[in-house]
C-alpha cells in the first residue's frame, strides 16, 4: 500500500461540516488502498483569535510575544482541536484513526519559538501505524524542542509539517488541499482568463511563494524540493476524487518532469508590500548597514533596497520594502535610533505593490525583461524598483496600477491562451 | 518559603481581563514570599463549546464520545490556552512564570478517558522549580496515560489537579478561588440569611459535594481528606488579600480543628435530579438487578431506589433517581431492553429535587431527622424518598417546593442565626 500525506488548511476545517467534508476526502483515499497521514491546520480564524489573546495579555511589543514560549502553547491548541475532531469523525464513519500532536510524533524543532525550524526529518512510528490501517491525523504547525516545550513553525507552518512527514515516511505524494483547485497563471480575481497550471517546477513554485503567492508556504516548497516530495495542490471544495477524474489540481515536481516548459509560467502580484524611505542619511561608512542590522535583529525581512542622492552631497536617501505587517514596528525602531542613524526624516508608503513575472524558461530565453518593461511603459505605469533572480523579475509599482499591470503582463506573455 | 497552590475556575479566567485579575492575586502571594503553583480551568463556556464540537462530529451516543481518547485531546486544549495566557500575563508583570501541561508534569492517570483517575501523586519537578522563584501555571483537568495520550479527569477535574499537586509538593495550603467567597449554610439565592461557614470538616464538605453543592468537586475533597491538604474556598471577585484581612473564605480541614461543632452545618438543595419509574416489572430474581447492571455499564450513577407494589401481585414498580443529564440516555437504554426486563411502561420525572441536611453533629445528637420530617410535614411537603448517611439526611421532594423546604429547614436548625 502506498503511503500518502493529505494536508487541509484552515478554510477546509473551518467548522464541523467542513471537517465532515474532509473525512469524505480521507475516506476515498483509504478506500483506494492508501496508507494515509492527514495534516490539519486550526479552524479558519482560530489562530488569529488565539494570537489576539496573547497580544491582549502580553507585552506592548507583539513581535516579542510571538517569540515567547507561552505564545506557542496558546496558539498550538487550535490544531490540537481540529486533529482530534477529525479523528473522532473518521472513527464515527467506521475507520481506525488517531490524532498525533507535535510532541507525540515527536516532531523535533529548534527552540526559535513562534518560527521554529524542524531539526531533522523525524524518525516516527507514524509510518508503521498507518501501514497497519490506522489513519494518522497530525496537528500541523507545531513541534517540540529539547526541553519538551511546544514550538510553532510560523504562519502557514502546516504545509511544512505535511512535507516533512511526507519525506519522513517516504510518501508517494503530498496533497495540499486548499480553497482553490490549483496554482494559476495569475490571480483569477484579477484576470478572468487566468488558467490553472497542470504542472509546475519546484523552482518556479518557490519563486511564486517567495514573492507573495499564498497557495503554498515558501519553506514547504523548499523542503519538498530538497527531499523530492511530489506535491499536489487541490481544492477541498470540490467533490472527493475530482482531481483523479478530471485531471485538475497542480502537480509541483522536478523540472525534468515537465516536457513542454513555458518561458513564463505566472504573473504574481503582491499587495503585502510597504516602503520606508529615510531622507538624508549621512554618507558615512556603516550608517546604511546599521539600519539593516537593526531591522534584521527585530526579525524584519527587508526586500528591495534603493539608495538615491539627496539634496546634500554628504547624504543619501534610502528606501526599502518589507511586509506591510512589519512597517509600524520598523518605523518605531528606526525612530528610536534616529540620532544614531542620522536621517532627517522618515516616510512610510503602503500604497505600493510588487508584480513578478516567473518562469524557468528565462534561463534559456532572452527578452523576457524587455517585454515586461515595454508592456508597463505602454500603459504609463512607472516602475519604482526592480529585482531579479535567474527565473524571476519583480517590479515595484504604485498599488493603484496592480490589476492593470497584471492583466497586461498576463496577455503579453500569452498566458491567457490555452497552451500558452 | 512556604509552597502554596492556588486554583482558579472558569469564571475566574473567563476573558483577558479576568486573567489579568488572577495575575494580581498571584502577584500578592509571590510578593508575600510564597512559592506558588497556580492551577487554572478553561475559560468559562469554552469546555462546553469543545464538548459540543465533539458531539457534532461524533457518534450518536454522546456518553460514548466522552470516553473517547480524541474527546480528551479536544477538550484539554481549553486549559492549555488559559495556562499559557496566565504565564504570559505574569511575565509581562515582570515575574518568572511558565505553563505546565498535564503531559509535561507529567500527571499520570489511568486510561479511563473523559474521567481518568490520577494513578499516583506525581513526583514532579514543579516543587524545585517554584522554590527557584518561578511561578508554575498548571493546566488543570488533564493528565497523560501510559501510551502518552492526553486524558481528562472529568468535569470539575481542575479542583482535583490542584489538590493532587498540593499533596505532591507538600503545600501549606490549597486555595480554591471561585465566584463565591466561601461555603454557605445554604444557597444564598434561596435563603437571604444564609451564612458563610468559616470552617467545615472534610467529611461534611464531602457530603455537601456529593449531594450537589457545586463549590468543590467530590473527588478533590476526598483527595484533600486522604492527604490532609488544607483547603480554602475564596472569591476571585474580591480584592486580592481580602481573605487575610477580613477573615473571609471557608477553610476545609480536619474535624479536630473545629472547636465548636454545629449539629447541622448546611442545607444543600439539588435540582439536578431526575426520576425514572418502571411500571410492572415481573417479580423474578435478577430482573431488578439487570436494570442496574445495564445502567452501571453505561456509567450512569443511580442514586435513590424505591420498589413498590404494582397492581399485579406478580410484579412491582421500581423508581430510581439519577443526574438529570443522564435521564434520556438511561431511558433509551431501558426501552431497548424492554422485552428482556419485562416492564409494561416507563415514566420520566424531571420535576423533583433533593434536599439534604448535613452535619457531623448528627453522629452524637439524635432528633435531627425528626426535626426535618416535622418541618416539611408542617409545610405540607410530601417526601417521596429518603436516604441517609452517618452525617446526612436527604429527601426527595417535588421541585416546586425546593425553596420553601430549604428556607424552612435553614430556620428550623437555627442556621440563620449568627453562631447557629
Amino acid at each position: 500500500m502506498a503511503r500518502i500525506v493529505m494536508k487541509f488548511g484552515g478554510t477546509s476545517v473551518a467548522d464541523v461540516d467542513r471537517i465532515r467534508n474532509v473525512a469524505r476526502f480521507v475516506r476515498r483515499e483509504v478506500e483506494s488502498g492508501h496508507s494515509v497521514v492527514v495534516v490539519v491546520s486550526a479552524m479558519a480564524g482560530q489562530t488569529n483569535k488565539l494570537v489576539e489573546f496573547c497580544k491582549n495579555v502580553g507585552s506592548p511589543s507583539p513581535a516579542l510575544d510571538m517569540q515567547n514560549i507561552e505564545y506557542d502553547a496558546v496558539v498550538s491548541s487550535g490544531e490540537q482541536v481540529t486533529s482530534a475532531l477529525l479523528a473522532l469523525t473518521l472513527q464515527n464513519l467506521g475507520f481506525r484513526a488517531r490524532s498525533w500532536q507535535g510532541w507525540q510524533i515527536p516532531l523535533k524543532t529548534n527552540n526559535a519559538h513562534g518560527k521554529a525550524r524542524i531539526l531533522e526529518i523525524p524518525e516516527t512510528n507514524i509510518g508503521p501505524a498507518i501501514d497497519g490501517g490506522e489513519v494518522a491525523i497530525v496537528a500541523g504547525f507545531q513541534g517540540i524542542e529539547k526541553n519538551s516545550r511546544i514550538t510553532t513553525l510560523g504562519r502557514g507552518g502546516s504545509d511544512t509539517t505535511a512535507v516533512a512527514l511526507a519525506a519522513a515516511i517516504g510518501a508517494e505524494r503530498c496533497d495540499i488541499y486548499t480553497d482553490v483547485d490549483g496554482v494559476y497563471t495569475t490571480d483569477p480575481r484579477i484576470a478572468k482568463n487566468a488558467r490553472r497550471i497542470p504542472r509546475i517546477s519546484y523552482e518556479e513554485m518557490l519563486e511564486m511563494a517567495s514573492v507573495g503567492a499564498k497557495v503554498l508556504q515558501t519553506r514547504s516548497v523548499e523542503l519538498a524540493m530538497a527531499y523530492s516530495v511530489r506535491l499536489r495542490v487541490l481544492s477541498s471544495f470540490e467533490e472527493p476524487g475530482f482531481a483523479d477524474e478530471s485531471g485538475t489540481g497542480t502537480v509541483i515536481c522536478g523540472e525534468d518532469e515537465i516536457v513542454e516548459q513555458e518561458i513564463v509560467s505566472a504573473i504574481t502580484p503582491s499587495r503585502d508590500e510597504a516602503k520606508i524611505s529615510l531622507i538624508a542619511v549621512p554618507n558615512e561608512p556603516g550608517r546604511a548597514a546599521s539600519i539593516f542590522i537593526y531591522l534584521a535583529d527585530a526579525n524584519i525581512n527587508v526586500d528591495m533596497i534603493v539608495q538615491s542622492p539627496s539634496r546634500s552631497p554628504d547624504s543619501a536617501n534610502i528606501s526599502f520594502t518589507m511586509h506591510v505587517n512589519d512597517i509600524e514596528t520598523a518605523a518605531d525602531l528606526l525612530n528610536k535610533r534616529k540620532g544614531e542613524i542620522g536621517f532627517s526624516d522618515i516616510t512610510l508608503d503602503k500604497e505600493i505593490a510588487k508584480v513578478s513575472v516567473i518562469g524557468v524558461g528565462m534561463k534559456s530565453h532572452t527578452g523576457v525583461a524587455s517585454v515586461m518593461f515595454k508592456t508597463l511603459a505602454d500603459r504609463g505605469i512607472n516602475i519604482q524598483n526592480i529585482s531579479t533572480s535567474e527565473i524571476k523579475i519583480s517590479v515595484l509599482i504604485d498599488s493603484e496600477y496592480t490589476e492593470l499591470a497584471v492583466r497586461a503582463l498576463h496577455q503579453a506573455y500569452g498566458l491567457d491562451q490555452l497552451g500558452g
